[in-house]
């Protein structure tokens, strides 16, 4: 694949039709059919900071580069309808790469029956940069925000935290569907998709909504990939602390009334895993409790105070 | 401006509210009100390519960023709405670069009353990369496509053509009110914006179209600039090869049936020239006809075939 020209061609042949595009890619702008309201999202992948080149095939850094966009709508319980694609292909292979970038996003795209609607590809002098802009409408009964939670407010998350740095942070699957379902069922109140770390996301959620929170340590999902990583000679965390505090986990962190939250675990309506880990406090304080019922401040990177000298 | 927190932070204080986005900046996606369909458009500036940041003020690199794409819309004359923006900054001085890029772009989001609806921000050890994507309400009378045109169609061209090698590439005004204007008010085609020159984007136009086309060359408007370029010791091209090939015009090319392009160049309903450069034939060539009237193929490249030897 040597030019611009082979390469829109091969995406001609290779990105299917959508019913919500009404042009074929090529012509000046994509026209794309949405609701009254787009839900609009953009994530930017880059060289050295989100995957290493020659560790990571291209196939993996396209299906990222949709998924972690995947993630963002699914924060907000939006469903996905379109992307637009921009590459900096470095000079050397540049339009190979690109396929191989497409090839991991496409099945991912029909996975969710996302539009690729159009893009913009650059060769240039630096390494590879990819930027993806994802179009969605907004659930029904509106997006879900950071904004939201209130007092009395169980904290939920889907998943198990801190597999990321054992290479989930590129496969991870977005809790797209998860997102549309529990919002379909049950009055949720505040959401935000976990990828600086569950206490940075947290505090996130809190500091929108004017709101504290009290976790319940001991409650938190820790992956397989978090004991392992924490059994590492050199490892100085404990697995709740990379539970905590590792990002990338890509997992849902959502408030919703306790009576709610309750019926939510009772119905399992998902397939992965939907913890309750905590409360909403009045307050605006970020804090711990452990088994034995001790409360003390949590640090919103993750840090935990000891409670023993 | 050292942080990523101070940058959202400046973002923050800076970017004004706009009635199209639901949420202020900050959440995990932007909600942006549309109307039924969306028009998007994405364009991505890499340095070393569409700017060197040695010669080029972040203010122009931001403000060409937004142009650009508004250049896109106005091809389809669509109304620009909102734009998401995404950065690869180079880690010394990255986010004061930002802000300057931000400072280049707001007046013209303002001048087009586009919503700033959110952006990803990334630092990393390359040189500058920044993305934009830019969303729009399609024309009430429909999308202006490259489709459409139509044999004994008058092509039009805005503007005077080939600026660009002097500066003009950073600093154009994008064709968004004239494009919103013409098509308010005439019969339109089809349409472009001249990114690649005259002549390889009319041919896109023809073969979208499924026609040819007979430019009168003697009509095409010429830039001063072209003319000095032309007027240097070692340039080799003509003030018309210039205008027929040199691309980043930004101007509109545009077709339309020949009453309607006599009506509108009579009304002379725009502030900027407007020409009629030739007529869109039955066959699918791209020719040219010289003041003599001899017709003459001409490359898509903007290649002049000699009438004389």
């Amino acid at each position: 694949m040597q030019s611009e020209l082979e390469f829109i061609s091969w995406l001609q042949e290779h990105v299917p039709p959508h019913p919500r595009c009404e042009l074929p890619l090529g012509d000046d702008c994509a026209i794309v059919h949405v609701e009254n309201s787009a839900v609009v999202t953009t994530d930017m992948l880059v060289e050295g900071v989100h995957f290493l080149s020659n560790e990571v095939s291209p196939r993996r850094i396209g299906r990222k580069l949709l998924a972690v966009n995947l993630s963002d709508l699914a924060a907000m319980a939006a469903r996905p309808t379109a992307a637009v694609i921009s590459l900096a292909l470095p000079r050397k292979g540049g339009y190979s790469l690109a396929v191989e970038l497409y090839e991991g996003l496409l099945p991912l795209a029909e996975r969710y029956h996302v539009a690729i609607a159009g893009g913009d590809t650059n060769v240039w002098d630096g390494p590879l940069v990819v930027s993806l802009t994802l179009l969605g409408d907004p659930h029904p009964r509106g997006s879900l925000r950071r904004h939201g939670a209130v007092e009395g407010d169980s904290i939920l998350v889907t998943g198990t935290l801190c597999g990321s740095l054992r290479g989930r942070h590129l496969d991870f699957e977005p809790r797209v569907d998860e997102a549309q379902r529990l919002r379909d069922q049950y009055n949720l109140h505040a959401g935000i998709d976990i990828t600086d770390g569950l206490a940075i996301d947290l505090s996130r959620v809190l500091a929108a909504s004017g709101r504290g929170a009290i976790v319940d340590v001991d409650l938190v999902p820790i992956s397989e990939a978090a004991l392992e990583l924490a059994h590492r000679a050199n490892d100085r965390k404990s697995p709740l602390q990379h539970a905590l505090g590792d990002g990338e986990d890509f997992e849902l962190l959502l408030t919703a009334p306790q009576d709610e939250a309750r019926r939510m675990l009772a119905d399992t309506p998902l397939e992965v895993p939907l913890t309750i880990i905590g409360e909403i406090t009045p307050d605006d304080g970020l804090r711990q409790r452990d088994r034995q019922g001790r409360i003390t401040p949590l640090a919103a990177d993750g840090y935990l105070h000891r409670t023993n000298k």
